[in-house]
């Protein structure tokens, strides 16, 4: 039996996010059909994290479990024949039997996707949130300052997330608009760890600065507060991007 | 009576291009619907080049004529409310009503795009042409140049075109990888002119050139040729993006 870990690329837009889950489309339920007729047993995989419905990744990890003789390499080249269009594995390696995605010390990071212009862009749309009003990208970075280190994120966790504690550690976080593109706004968070929603709610509180519907201090205010209701809203899932993870 | 000009982006995926065609979906079809729902009145856009299934566009343009009294400047916003997220209108203004978009001089601007990668990418390939050899994108460009200025361009036309002349103009073509996406490379070709399939099949020809399929010579020499056979094949649509248009 071997281990084998998979670094995976979706479009998340119209799956019901990675979890596997009854009478719905998810990441995870097409890897894992796509795996099982590639080696023949029945493959469960075990993903590193969870995204939401409609959530892209570029780097998402999963492993799992085989007693098939196909060389590790060739297990992205044999699953990418068998899953739709909208998921490719770009690496498949063997790991330790032991080594488990969500029980060792790991960073990941997701990108926020904005688009800023006064209308929206068909070609971006999938990918990115639509804001028309002008965006302050310096007090939106400024105001994310606050963020980095470990903090207890509770104001930034989904109610709905039932977790033993909200203390979690962001390595580095910045907002920028990309130097060729300047409509196009990133909003990139590293962290150890993230709580349910807490980069889409990150990023609904930063929009909230840029647009000049609350102050820079407000973040760090927010932070301290504990609370949910002090943050922004919850920004749309098509902009989050989980862009890489690496394990440490 | 007046005539106003639309600057419009569309993701061509899914629809059969731009013209109006019984029994098919097109981006002018969505055009007159969602103008004749704002104005009251039957409204009949005229294109200023009609881009093929599945090409996209950021700056493609069109006028249509109107007695309705709304401003100039607002029609792009009434038409978008109407109109479905893959068709945006991001420009409206009032301009001569004689001015015909195809019967004046103009240079036009489209890209050819490529992930040039081991793997697809699936939040790239809605947008792009996958070719996992590796490019040389440096032959590619020096390749190109020879199509710069007016030529005889039959070699790279459809032969299912039906035009007087095959002579058009290329004013630059230049072909790199993104600078922070090296992945990514475009083909951007500009040009007063272009005959059916022309960026397509010269994309087509120059992916074979980095490739190593063909050498940087031949492109020369299949212009002289004036034979279709002799170019490489059309690339396909969902690559090619109508960048922008000037009126000169």
């Amino acid at each position: 039996m071997r281990r084998i870990m998979l670094r995976v690329s979706y479009d998340g837009t119209g799956y019901s996010g990675w979890q596997e889950q009854e009478n719905a489309i998810t990441i995870e339920r097409e890897l894992n059909t796509a795996l099982s007729s590639v080696t023949g047993e029945e493959i469960s995989v075990i993903g590193a994290s969870r995204t939401d419905a409609g959530v892209h990744a570029e780097g998402a990890v999963c492993v799992f479990d085989t007693d098939s003789r196909i060389p590790a390499e060739k297990f992205s080249y044999a699953a990418n024949t068998r899953l739709p269009e909208a998921v490719r594995v770009w690496e498949s390696t063997e790991v330790e039997p032991d080594f488990h995605p969500r029980h060792c010390s790991s960073e990941k990071t997701y990108e926020y996707r904005i688009w800023n212009d006064k209308f929206d862009n068909p070609l971006m749309s999938r990918y990115t949130h639509f804001i028309y009003r002008d965006m302050d990208v310096e007090a939106m970075n400024e105001a994310a300052k606050c963020l980095v280190g470990e903090h207890d994120f509770k104001s930034y966790c989904s109610t709905k997330a039932e977790v033993l504690t909200t203390v979690r550690e962001i390595v580095a976080i910045g907002v920028e608009r990309d130097p060729a593109e300047k409509r196009l706004v990133r909003i990139t968070v590293t962290g150890k760890g993230f709580l349910y929603n807490m980069v889409r709610i990150i990023a609904g509180t930063l929009i909230e600065v840029g647009t000049g519907l609350r102050t820079v201090d407000s973040v760090k205010e927010t932070l301290q507060k504990r609370d949910r209701e002090s943050a922004g809203p919850t920004a749309p899932a098509k902009g989050l991007i989980l862009k890489r993870m690496r394990f440490l």
